[in-house]
């Protein structure tokens, strides 16, 4: 399939190998690309892990397919593994392997502050500025236009997009991905009322981001108003998310587009909060619990448990109201004739 | 009226002439400006396309008004015209000439790299980073720090304003418009569950734009994970959108600000979503459908409908439940005392 | 306490001075630092605002509290004023004064065009541009990579942060704060149907930002159609904020996170609107109006007035309901033992 990234050509027997599937068919086809199964072409290896995809696995063009042990074999040659969705993962990073992103060093329309202090195996892409005491750490790429501000740490291994903003103080791990235009260490959102108005509350905290995290753009991250807020390590994060001083963030979350958390909430680890979810300030949010698309999470919720709704209840308790809502205008017209029936 | 932008002098005359528009009065009025009714100065032109607004005419302090052909004649001339917002709008376009956003050529701060391909006719402004492979069409304009990264395509006549990110081989028509911080191609959000916590699913896809498309400041497009996400000729996006991977929206779509679209969804053409809308992946709504505000659609919705709600509903069900629930406390009580009277 | 900023060491004798509080215990105790009351080590002073972190104060570490006049006598020195919090930010401000963002001049790679006008004593950071006709006053400093479109005004002492833009014309009072990736200026979203798509309404106006305002980052506010979008002096903006063409907004306001407002509305002084509200064009939101969390508001709100929900109501009944919302399904099970009942 035509991608956004060059390939390479590998055998299927190859990838059966190379991610440990077991392969069912001829080992010698020669894999070019991959697709999804109804847009997918010969040379492409594709794959099911739902089943509602299944109804294209005798129509598709694909020359191979990755599943899970359960399905009947196809005609098609096939990779068996346990997780299929994961071994395609990893097929696709070996069809299409990372491309350099920027250049080992400095470019020289970077503006570097005396004081900072870049590895020799970091790439630093035009335009970009980094201020004193900041430093960024081996195999790191700052692609274009990214900006470190004060005694910002950058780990290693770390990508981050054009256009990120960085402010005084935060630090990255290792591995972090930040997509373009996210900004972390804006101020926390901070007022006192006072008798000439709003007086701004000072943030001077700062933001942690441990390893293997992955933020998508066009997200604000505010520093603490004192002390950190703090993103656990493999938590990913999609575009447009708001995080607001002092929250702190386990490891492995997951938390979708536009989703806003209020200062001070804490999420425990593997917290998953669907689209446009809400969060108020000062809650906590155990391990494993999972938030329903726009809900609106207004008291502490224990570990494992699932909600949903604006306000978010226990979601089968959401959802039962959900479904007696559209009988209350029918019954309105019950309960009318009821009390005609009884006043005769 | 005062504008952010230069402006000339015509007659009301020549207004008619130029917008086809019926005259009423003295085409020799100097028309200098154009405002909203209440606000208008003698000298400005203004214009009346909703009913609400008829009050002001005879108050206005306009020299001219655009009306449709059933208000009564007014004391000011008038041009008439079926469509008196398309009128007006063209002749703010009289008024009001665009300015050269940039001048024509490179400016030598921003960073071309080899293989780059740019148009003897566009206007790359100053702190843009184009990529190599990229290429940008006749009459195309980066206003400023605009990135393209490699093989981006911007064809003719576009107007990229300042700190817009355009990733890896994304492609953009003619005469489209990006606002200022928008990001198109940043990685769709994709993981895997794996022992040592979520894979990230390389995302080799791109982005697609058709022909005339505005898209407004702050958005974010995901590329495809593979293949393109993609937005057709004339559709319209506003400000902190979030398309996610592989959406495919039609042509002459409205997304008002901040909605959220997830990954795969597929809207038809002439599709209106409303501000705040959050739509699940994997749907399909079709041409001409419609979607009030803040609405969650976790459905597919057939062409034409009007939904609204969240769960969005047929939206003359959710204005239903919403007149009932204002009376099921009150409900509440009544069936109470129905029980009490019938235990009696 | 650790933090992203330097500090310096001041006794509480001093701090009481300063801050006109009453000094409890003893005022030669020296403050190196301002803590939560939970986290606060020896040499912090902390503060007590509400009454459920009280339970700290026992335990606490820190070496001083502010404290409102009610609080018993704690074991460590006080501070005693009737706005802890008010004092506490103060001093914040007295123990990690302002830093120097970024020297005074031009950096020398920042672009600045012909015809603009830069105080002596304001700071240009790099990769900033600045058009012809932009003035900035004295004091004022833009950190790094800020566009300041042609006859953009900015007054005196504001602070602007990296990647934020500034359209054509827009102005900006004293003292303002923005954060980095905003938007000011972008275009309203307006189109007017044809006969061969839509027809843009082209964006004559600008913003007007008055004194004392703060804008969060990742927020869009849209230049009027013709004439003004307004936001009051003293006006707080958290981040990811929409702001459509035509808003007006009075002073003293405060926008959470996520708000989006449509073209046209307008806001009295002292408006509060909680997290992800929604508001519709064309209304009017009365003086102290308060707007909870997630709420849409489709029609004007009278002065002092609480209102929430989707759709907003007056905050009681809206409460009301939802706790009546928890009963309705078992309330249609009682209403069907009725109608058995009465059928027997």
């Amino acid at each position: 399939m035509k991608s956004s990234t060059s390939r390479i050509e590998v055998t299927l027997g190859e990838l059966a190998r190379r991610t440990q599937a077991e392969l069912e068919g001829d080992g010698g086809i020669r894999i070019t690309g991959a697709a999804p199964i109804d847009k997918a072409q010969p040379g492409d290896i594709t794959f099911i892990a739902n089943p509602r995809y299944l109804k294209y696995l005798e129509t598709t063009r694909a020359s191979a397919v990755v599943l899970d042990k359960e399905v009947p074999r196809p005609e098609i040659a096939a990779l068996r593994h346990t997780n299929p969705y994961l071994t395609f993962a990893h097929i696709i990073d070996i069809l299409y392997p990372d491309e350099t992103e920027v250049p080992v060093g400095v470019d020289k329309s970077a503006v570097i502050e005396r004081g900072a202090s870049i590895s020799e195996k970091a790439c630093i892409g035009p335009l970009c500025h980094i201020r004193e005491g900041a430093s960024v750490g081996e195999g790191s790429r700052l692609v274009s236009s990214v900006y470190l501000g004060r005694n910002v740490k950058i780990g290693k291994d770390c990508l981050i997009y054009p256009g990120v903003h960085i402010m005084d103080g935060c630090t990255l791990g290792n591995n972090v991905i930040v997509h373009s235009s996210t900004v972390i260490g804006s101020d926390g959102f901070g007022f006192a009322e006072s008798e000439s108005g709003l007086k701004k509350i000072k943030q001077i905290g700062w933001v942690e981001i441990e390893d293997d995290v992955e933020i998508g753009s066009n997200c604000s991250i505010d520093r603490g108003a004192l002390g950190p807020t703090r993103i656990g390590a493999g938590t990913k994060i999609d575009n447009l998310v708001q995080i607001a001083h002092n929250v702190e963030i386990g490891r492995s979350c997951i938390i979708v587009s536009q989703v806003g958390i209020s200062g001070s909430t804490k999420l425990g680890n593997g917290v998953v909060l669907a689209g446009q979810v809400g969060i108020i300030g000062h809650l906590d949010l155990g391990d494993g619990v999972m938030v329903g698309a726009q809900s609106g999470v207004a008291k502490s919720v224990p570990a494992g448990k699932k909600v949903f709704g604006s306000p978010a209840r226990d979601i089968t308790e959401t959802k039962r109201i959900e479904v007696a809502l559209t009988r209350l205008p029918e019954l309105l017209k019950r309960v009318k004739k009821i009390e005609d029936k009884l006043s005769d």
